[in-house]
């Protein structure tokens, strides 16, 4: 998507690659909103490093990055050697699989490169072969977003006001992401709408993440309090509202996603406001048979009992933020714990509908819809 | 209530009066949760530049605020000419009149005092009635609170888990609090409960002066985000919830509180949680036909773009934080809005009972009780 720096206004992509540099070129994420950078990792170690840190997140962005990271150490190789690129090729997988342990797009994305690479007969064969599946990866990812996007794009009418919540952008994905998706796609076809963003507490991902992307394509939005959404509702000031998910039941449409979704799908549901799930197929779960068993990490409490930001001393400085200035503010009283539950579970009776690559879907149709749905791509059971 | 500084546990009252002194002592409400301290006016026109600056705030403490700054300026003059007393009087009343304009809580405190002085005969009579009358208001601030405590903590049955959102407590008002009322009473008779207190964004009072008070009485409490009480309560860990108001329709029992309680009253009624709204009398409007027609202020913008707390470079400062190191950060994205209405507006029939000094009641039934209720206490149609 476009962004603005120092006036000049041009597409990047969350992750990509240099091939004449044999570099994995990522947004460096943990400076957003304040500050837009883009690092380029020069080998596989440091793109591993890259994913540990966070430099990189998202479901679709750390898969994408694995399968560059794994090319980039094929290619890194030199030699004719057959067995010693494949033992090399191997201790590569194994560093980018450990980045992020528990995650499972960087997985699925190697093993894609992988499997494409035994067609290859000669070391360059193969090292040619990683590079072209690791860029299909990412081309994959940005196809299946677009797809999101012109099926939820036609939800969207002229003058709606939208909220979403958390950040399911095209900062976690290759480009485009799943519940932006439709905006993009609605914007791109002249539409006009207005998108509130819940700040998302305690992280705030809406307040940085999703306000920053909106504001690079200049979609007219506003940043609110998780408490505000409730009295908008109320005063008939949103039409619609479209979220991510981390991990989609496909037996029985209940979804996962990020705490204070299930909040707004029962205010949505009260004021007769339609509740759409944007996901990737990579998010649906085929297996677990109700949502109750979906474990629900408890993170930090520090990230409850404080916030994140720029350390401002004057007006002007809250707009003119420098990036050195940030610091952790403890907000609560010192004395004080905090329960911080990371995610929620919408039952599939609150959703309206859920946007997929393949189209627009009832929950209770996923299940029905398993072949093609399943096909689609190889299906993984999380998304970190 | 208690509250312990440096190992020392004494009882203290958000507002009283040393007499012997002439000054109103204060528990400056800025420096709270890092720093507990109690600032003494020495004149009236102190007191209202207390209330002006927000060392004090909330219904009840204003109100006794400015009574007690009535007698405290009465007493200050010296002479025996009662022209020239009642002239007197009469500006110190425009002066604490106009530290805080839209509050209707100081006019109706100082009302109640001015009233009581026209008995005595003398300057001397009249100004030892200004005080009497100023100590007799707080009392009787703090007696109904102790009322809301004993009708609510029948409400609390041990082992229970109880939700409040934002601050209703006794700094609030002289002492014990309207929402927090019935928690302090329940501990006094022996009950074993744990409190979830709902950070309540933007302004966090939740985290930082509901959590405080609890700690300080030794309630055992959790901070969550206010995204988390949805989940919270699906998993069936929440029995109970109690609030506050800012102000409740005598003829509809639609309640107006801090922005997100209407959430909340949503949720609790989805999931059969009984939710309870405590208030003073004083916060009954009788005239008002709709809640709809309650005036939602919309707030500044800074409050949601950021937050302030006290800057914490390590885990040690963050349980030891200093004062002086309190700064605002901005933690959305810099070029990126805001929407803040400070309030909403809960109907009817998500409410379960309204505790009141007189009693527990049904929202439908205020007015049908409104001559009792209406008698206690001249009403005044507003608080802040």
């Amino acid at each position: 998507m476009n962004v603005t720096v120092r006036g000049r206004t041009r597409p990047y992509r969350t992750v990509s690659f240099d091939a004449a540099r044999n570099a994995v070129q990522l947004i460096e994420q943990r400076l957003l909103p304040h500050e837009f950078k883009i690092v380029a990792t020069r080998d596989f170690r440091e793109t591993a490093r890259a994913i540990t840190d966070m430099i990189v997140r998202g479901a679709g962005a750390i898969g994408a990055t694995a399968a560059y990271g794994l090319a980039q150490g094929a290619r890194a190789f030199r030699g004719r050697n057959l067995g010693k690129f494949s033992a090399r090729v191997e201790t590569v997988y194994q560093t980018l699989q450990s980045a992020r342990p528990t995650a499972v797009d960087p997985v699925n994305a190697m093993n894609q490169v992988r499997a494409a690479m035994r067609v290859g007969e000669t070391v360059a064969e193969q090292q040619a072969i990683a590079l072209a599946a690791a860029e299909e990866f990412a081309s994959e990812d940005v196809r299946h977003c677009e797809a999101i996007g012109r099926h939820g794009a036609k939800l969207i009418r002229n003058g709606m006001r939208i909220l979403t919540h958390c950040n399911a952008g095209w900062l976690a994905f290759v480009d485009i992401g799943t519940a932006t998706a439709p905006l993009y796609a609605a914007q791109a076809a002249g539409k006009k709408f207005h998108v509130f963003c819940d700040e998302t507490r305690p992280r705030s991902q809406g307040a940085t993440l999703t306000a920053w992307e909106l504001a690079q394509q200049k979609i007219s939005h506003q940043i609110i309090a998780d408490n505000a959404a409730g009295h908008l509702m109320q005063r008939g000031e949103i039409d619609l509202v479209i979220v991510g998910s981390d991990r989609t039941l496909g037996r029985t449409g209940e979804v996962a996603n990020k705490i204070g979704t299930y909040t707004k799908a029962v205010l949505a549901a009260r004021h007769g406001i339609p509740f759409y799930v944007a996901i990737p197929l990579s998010t649906i779960d085929w297996d677990l048979k109700r949502g109750f068993d979906i474990p629900i990490e408890e993170r930090s409490e520090s990230e409850v009992l404080g916030a994140w930001g720029v350390v401002c001393h004057s007006k002007f400085e809250i707009r003119n933020s420098k990036l050195n200035q940030r610091a952790y503010v403890r907000v609560a009283n010192p004395t004080s714990g905090a329960r911080n539950p990371g995610f929620d579970v919408t039952p599939s009776e609150l959703i309206t509908g859920i946007i997929t690559p393949a189209g627009l879907f009832k929950p209770g149709e996923l299940w029905n819809q398993r072949r093609e749905l399943g096909q689609r791509l190889k299906i993984p059971c999380d998304n970190t």
